[in-house]
């Protein structure tokens, strides 16, 4: 036994874990929470869609460019809007966290008050989690949704003539990072969009209810992503730059730090936007922009009709 | 880009994810497998058991004392134990995996080979998962199970006079352990149940059909893992040492390591057996065995009707 220092080590796990979970208010759908051997989250829908990210610290995250309130919040961010792109309404998050003994308690609740904060506005309960110890501060998140009776939007269903819509910004993300990258401390509200995205988890389920053919969560870069679609659809996707939002505040950015905006809409990643590609048929769903249409040139991604000559996005280990 | 030497920064995210997921098979319950931005899992009883567990290299594993494979293996039976300790039906495995870039291919699909081929063995698939870079093997997994119906048994049921029974072995897994630690590689039974344990899964929905009161899986130690369940259901849990199995290869172990075999049975984690309480009226399902009774002693663990004075499990950072 020691004593309580300050540090995860001092606190304990079994402290850590009534630290991180005591007093907290769970939705409805968190049939049991944390406590047992494994938690019970509602699923009426019969199926339950399942997604898992991994937050790795100085890969994914620095601590001296987030506060750890922020990274929690980013890591439930992106798995939920994992759980949106399929159409699903999120319910339940569940949380598993490494770190080092010496990590202050401060660091690891900072981080899981991010969680709840996230899941809250989501709707979303912290089912469960466990907590060891690891070398780095290690963030892998699962996170839990129910269709409500509707079909799942894959990546799948593109059809040519389709048009191509995202819901949300782009280009913040990679803004913010470049602004983080030189030292500076902001635009705050460039800064930010690095820091954590705010998702309209609603986006997703509405895409699915007006009929989206594919979706995908804009992870990685929106033509890496559409990239992702157009493969696994087996067609090909054309985005027009005159429909893409150029931001006033991002073209500052672009000009102080001697960088091309458009180069960050088109391949930035983890503003975690909505890309879907709906029937020419109908309108679009609140919120949704259009910004190009589903072609027959197979597996590829164009745009204004040509090849875009930049890396398209972001891949571990390269 | 670079070219696969081996490594998996050589193979690259995209090249290892096909290498670990390509020509698999799923159960039924796998609606939606990996290759989308969620997973979707067969949920039928309209509520979705779900539990997560971390496993670090060095800390949780050693990759000179077992191969890939038994640590891919032992990461997803114990989540899968966890599911099984409530009652219910493994259906669903996701998997966030995080190395370094220098890590051999071969160890990562020696990993998820393991992980596959225990889920197949408990009927589940391997729905998702993510890959990422990180400084050490972190491997953390999510597994999913569904309560056909019934009831979840957590550990707050049991009641005085029920009777307390396990399922599988206990005091194996320590006994490996020590083994390993003295720098020795056999009696192999003994230091394979270390590596990795062989649940039953159909234990715990078992239990739970014969109405079981409480139930948990046996990770942390027999001893502090009753005392989990005396605490969470507010009565008291005696073990009689005149009921538990004592084989004879770990009084063997014990005494050629100058070690108390009755310490690792009483203490040791990492046998995943389940232990539960049910009620005195009626019969233990097969394959169950009486250990001890519920009494009135509130929140205590005793053996044989006395405190036991060895540290009770294992606890992080401590």
């Amino acid at each position: 036994m020691t004593t309580d220092d300050g540090t995860v080590a001092g606190i304990g796990e079994f402290g850590l874990i009534r630290a991180v979970t005591e007093n907290r208010r769970q939705p409805p759908s968190t049939l049991l929470g944390p406590g047992d051997d494994a938690a019970l989250v509602a699923s009426p829908d019969g199926r339950v869609v399942a997604t898992t990210d991994m937050l790795v610290q100085g890969v994914h995250f620095r601590l001296d460019w987030s506060t750890p309130a922020q990274v929690g919040r980013k890591a439930v961010a992106v798995n939920l809007t994992d759980v949106a792109a399929m159409g699903a309404v999120p319910t339940g998050v569940l949380v598993g966290l490494g770190c080092p003994g010496e990590t202050p308690t401060e660091v690891v609740t900072g981080l899981v008050d991010g969680m709840w904060a996230e899941a809250e506005r989501a709707g979303a309960g912290l089912a469960g989690g466990d907590m060891v110890r690891a070398d780095q501060i290690v963030v892998s998140i699962t996170a839990l949704g129910d269709l409500r009776g509707r079909t799942p939007v894959t990546r799948a269903g593109a059809r040519r003539g389709d048009v191509v819509a995202v819901h949300g910004r782009l280009g913040w993300s990679a803004a913010g990072l470049a602004v983080l990258g030189r030292g500076f401390r902001s635009p705050v509200n460039v800064v930010n969009a690095h820091r954590f995205p705010e998702p309209d988890y609603t986006a997703g389920p509405a895409a699915a209810g007006a009929g989206a053919t594919a979706m995908i969560d804009v992870s990685d870069g929106l033509l890496a992503d559409l990239g992702h679609v157009a493969r696994a659809s087996g067609v090909g996707i054309d985005v027009r730059t005159d429909l893409l939002d150029m931001p006033r505040r991002l073209v500052e950015v672009g000009s102080a730090l001697g960088a091309d905006p458009l180069h960050w809409v088109l391949t930035g990643g983890e503003d975690h936007a909505l890309a879907a590609t709906f029937p020419s048929s109908g309108g679009l769903p609140e919120g949704w922009r259009r910004i190009g249409m589903v072609t027959a040139n197979e597996n590829a991604v164009t745009v204004n009709g040509e090849p875009y000559r930049e890396a398209p996005g972001w891949e571990h280990w390269r």
